[in-house]
């Protein structure tokens, strides 16, 4: 142990579970070890370890993947399907009212991640995925958890480039900076066209006593979108939501 | 180390994940130190590395909860999420029919894992949650998977005692074995009022090419249900999703 410093028994196993991505769910033992920065045979050991209690699975195909027992224990995270058991009921109804793609996300550093998605078939597709990420200055959701972030978690995505997705994305950090502070005034964020030129999205926070834990918002077709009809839907559906957690 | 043999550090870092479960989703360190069956700085020292890597997450009132990045590393599993964003689009078919509370569900040694659902409002209460477990010889979907399993789990189930949870549950060995012989031969089982008195559900296999993976169910209200007109509509949903998986 005393060879790797800075690595702990513990963050070497916690480097074998972040060795999986959305873009790489199965792994080998080759691979695993590599991307976890570990020999072989520590992380055979380690992931012998993980095997036993179920927090990896081996396919017949002899490769890794991450296990139903870790996804069973990730399940009682309050942020992730706590707050989702809470907020699909709402979901629902905005889908069925709407039949677009209803989205729900939280802030995790500088990333939104997505904790739910009803995806309507019919509607724009849509670039994400539940336990995906995405930046924060881009994605209506991604706006009002920014706008409702401490002052510090705004200055370092203020200070840092903003990624460019499309010509409407909004980079200035000026710019952004007033976006930011309409987001806190009306209650309420429009990302038009800022993420794929096809789409739209209205979003609207969802708060709890300690401040805004998340956010819920409508993706629609940029050609028959009308923001202001959706707009006090996706209102309605942040407030029902802080009630419920309040 | 040596002081605790048979617990590596590993598995003690996973003791403290295992203490949460879904009556105890935030818990002090005394409970978590208790629970993991730890002294406490060893509890600390594991809980601080898991909490600097976003395993656990702590709230305003000092508790430990799980944190989302395990959350996020969890939705990775393929049968958990992965399977999850298969199903959906044609479990939302079923809801959209019916109205009616749809389930998915996976085997977990000897039990039955939910891994997602869609709960009617107006339909009959459930029992499970999503990430919930259940035992496999009660409901359809656990007849389903228990059909499928290994001989060796369907002896096991069949040696032990079979709870009791209606006056309707299958709780005799030879009777359950014939049951399950009749759900591999019809392709569904149902199960009538054998969890509550209220509820009756249909089930049909989901089959990967290594075979029986996962089970589809309607659970309907007992007095309004006709299990002759949704057996259909789940064996149909069971061979989509079967066709999506192969």
């Amino acid at each position: 142990m005393r060879g790797q410093p800075g690595r702990s028994v513990t963050g070497r196993a916690l480097a074998l579970l972040a060795a999986f991505t959305p873009a790489s769910p199965a792994l080998t033992l080759t691979e695993l070890a590599r991307r976890a920065g570990l020999p072989l045979p520590t992380a055979h050991r380690r992931a012998a370890e993980l095997l036993a209690w179920g927090a990896l699975e081996r396919g017949d195909d002899g490769r890794y993947r991450i296990g139903l027992r870790l996804w069973e224990v990730g399940s009682l995270a309050p942020r992730g399907l706590g707050l989702r058991e809470v907020a699909l009921p709402v979901m629902e109804d905005l889908y069925e009212v709407t039949h677009e793609n209803v989205q729900l996300a939280v802030r995790q550093d500088l990333e939104v991640v997505f904790v739910e998605r009803i995806a309507g078939r019919h509607a724009v597709p849509v670039l994400t995925r539940v336990g995906g990420r995405f930046a924060l200055h881009a994605t209506g959701v991604g706006l009002v958890l920014l706008a409702h972030a401490p002052a510090q978690v705004q200055e370092r995505v203020l200070a840092a480039p903003l990624r460019r997705y499309t010509d409407l994305t909004v980079t200035d950090a000026g710019r952004l900076r007033r976006c930011l502070a309409d987001v806190r005034r009306t209650g309420y964020a429009v990302s038009d066209r800022q993420v794929t030129m096809d789409a739209l999205s209205v979003a609207a926070p969802i708060r709890a006593p300690e401040g805004v834990v998340a956010a819920i918002s409508l993706v629609v077709a940029h050609d028959r979108a009308d923001p202001v009809a959706l707009v006090p839907l996706v209102r309605a559906a942040g407030r029902v939501l802080s009630r419920a957690l309040g």
